[in-house]
């Protein structure tokens, strides 16, 4: 055990490390998240943060969850809320893009083929592509939607970088 | 000047050092490109490589320009010789995202960002960009395209990852 004081209860400190773990990943990408970072900035020494996440992989990996079960969240309230779900879960998929690219880009990212590693991972990908693939039709049509709304979140993050309301007007003319 | 032996005239040694370091990227991405093991598999110094490339940034925007040309002419070929331009250099786009996954990566990753700094690279990337939507009628249908061949390409590398036959017979069946 650390003498370190330790404020947290045991599901709190993991929620405080995967907090600050998501700040460092929306200031650097996943190059600028680490155990011991992210340790420091929760206020915990490393070997806390070690006693929840065995490495780096399995912190990302727990991030990379997280932000699978809010993808969800924001598609379903988007389906659950507009009258157009195609075209409410397309805009829905873009602005969770656009609103946090490091998560964006952690979630797609290679991490995703080590996935079989990372059951949790796994799970949550899976269901979150699934319910995306819900309202579609036929599969090629399913397909054809997702790429479409995920090379679009590509485009404007890595290709056209507009700002502010072009953006929010591109997407709609793009995707309706 | 270097004591090395040089057997490579300037025109060409830059040739060896791009095609170097474009079997480093397939590899192992931009990260595996260094102009040191560049050098080192092109048989010269590291003074001499950078003579041809100030930074490793540099090396890559090269690269990434040698990309976009040959981009560009794959496309024109696909449309060229087929019947369906549009379907044509969309299959186009996604195989050549798929044959070299480590330079479409490059191409279209953070260093496009910093393309006013490699004015090379700017040409390079607009007139490919301006020849990809010259057939698709409006500007936002050529976007939609765009986005739908683009998004395909990632999905293929970083979620789906089929293999072989299945990957052409899906192409085919989301883009036409």
């Amino acid at each position: 055990m650390s003498t370190l004081t330790k404020p947290y209860h045991h599901g709190d400190l993991r929620t405080a490390l995967l907090d600050a773990a998501d700040a460092l990943l929306d200031r650097g990408g996943d190059g600028a998240v680490s155990l011991r970072e992210t340790a420091r900035m929760a206020g915990v020494s490393p070997t806390a943060a070690y006693r929840h996440f065995a490495d780096k992989d399995a912190l990302l990996a727990a991030l990379a969850v997280r932000g699978f079960q809010a993808f969800a969240a924001e598609l379903g309230a988007a389906v659950a809320h507009g009258k157009a779900p195609l075209v409410d879960s397309g805009r829905a998929y873009v602005r969770f893009a656009l609103a946090r690219p490091g998560r964006f880009r952690l979630m797609f990212g290679p991490l995703l083929a080590r996935a079989e590693a990372h059951p949790a991972l796994l799970a949550a990908s899976r269901q979150a592509f699934e319910a995306l693939q819900a309202n579609a039709g036929s599969r090629d049509e399913a397909w054809r939607r997702w790429a479409m709304v995920h090379g679009l979140a590509h485009l404007i993050l890595d290709v056209a970088s507009p700002q502010g309301q072009d953006v929010e007007a591109m997407i709609d003319r793009v995707i309706s």
